[in-house]
């Protein structure tokens, strides 16, 4: 029988690789969405869309009214997104107060509920200069607690950790996968921006691999 | 000017204490009661009611759509609250899977919002027994991660994490506290039953401290 496991999915580049390797890994996959309210909730309707065709379980879970304590994310709120390279210093404001502690720490009560002993998540390298949430010593600490909060250990699986968004789309191309089926950019328009944070390492990872990236931008 | 704290303030007794002395500590109190789909959802009456006599600023969260990820606590369904000991076996159906991480997850992230570097937490050793969550290994490890998650560093207080209700209580009548402005009964009767592991704990505290306590029991 093949192992199951949680994966948090959020519809965009990382997190759609990632399920299709734990998929071609031949893991058994229940797949979770959180909205928190973030403005690029459209987000959600392409985890939902890939999961149907995948056939994977999926739940998305509606905790919105956690907004009520997180302030000041420009994800959240009606600050304008900064636009810019993902890695700048003004990237800063795209931050959701210890959002992945919040989102691992649901993933991994679900496990528990579902007997599931690994949480994936698609934290990589391009992330650690902004999010402190997404960096190696984060990932180990929060393993270290949820190795002992239950009394079943669960382990936060994260295998893009040390690798960069041009990786992650050359295994993806590899698999074969079709990004048109993920969303990234940080605004809530009907077509990505191109200027934020999101569309700009979306952008550059793309180039990294000469490929085309099939998404239709604004600018 | 007085330190800003978060305090997790279900309505119970021991939070209540700790919110109370904390206030008596001279820090500023933000308190947040979550409503994660506990039938013993009363406590949010008494958490709320204490708040606006204490002139706390509170905030209620709700976060019940958790319970869509989260299954199996007798807690959160309509499985029976078990009676008896709280530190028997059987209390094992009260667990929350991931209860703690995720209530405290939020509660840090509420604390990186109002720029306060502390979130007080009534974790006691009673619970010990059958709370992996309330242990002093899981508050050390919550600690660690805390630390880095933000770029601030958030401590988790733990006043009580070593002395029991009996000794909270103690704490609370040296304050003068009336703990009828306090809910423990883990079923959601108007009146609390007399036999779940929470009565059961509260009424040792008191009968501990020689004390009457105020609550009314249905038996």
């Amino acid at each position: 029988m093949s192992e199951e496991i949680v994966v948090i999915f959020s519809g965009g580049m990382d997190s759609y690789t990632l399920l299709n390797k734990a998929l071609r890994d031949d893991l058994k996959v229940s797949a979770v969405t959180f909205n928190y309210g973030q403005r690029h909730v459209k987000e959600i309707e392409y985890a939902a869309s890939a999961c149907l065709e995948l056939n994977v379980a999926h739940k998305v879970i509606d905790i919105t009214a956690i907004n009520q304590l997180l302030q000041g994310s420009s994800l959240t709120s009606d600050i304008d997104i900064p636009e810019g390279h993902y890695a700048d210093e003004n990237m800063k404001s795209t931050i959701v107060p210890n959002r992945n502690m919040i989102l691992l720490s649901l993933a991994v009560g679900y496990a528990i509920s579902i007997d599931a002993r690994k949480v994936f998540y698609g934290a990589h390298s391009g992330d650690h200069a902004i999010y402190p949430d997404c960096r190696p010593e984060f990932v180990e600490k929060m393993n270290n607690v949820c190795a002992i909060a239950n009394y079943e250990p669960v382990e936060i699986v994260t295998p893009y950790l040390n690798y960069n968004k041009g990786h992650i789309i050359g295994d993806g191309i590899q698999m074969g996968l079709d990004y048109s089926k993920t969303w990234s950019c940080y605004n809530g328009s009907d077509i990505a921006c191109g200027k934020c944070g999101a569309c700009f390492e979306r952008i550059e990872a793309f180039s990294c691999n000469n490929i085309v990236d099939p998404s239709r931008y604004e600018s």
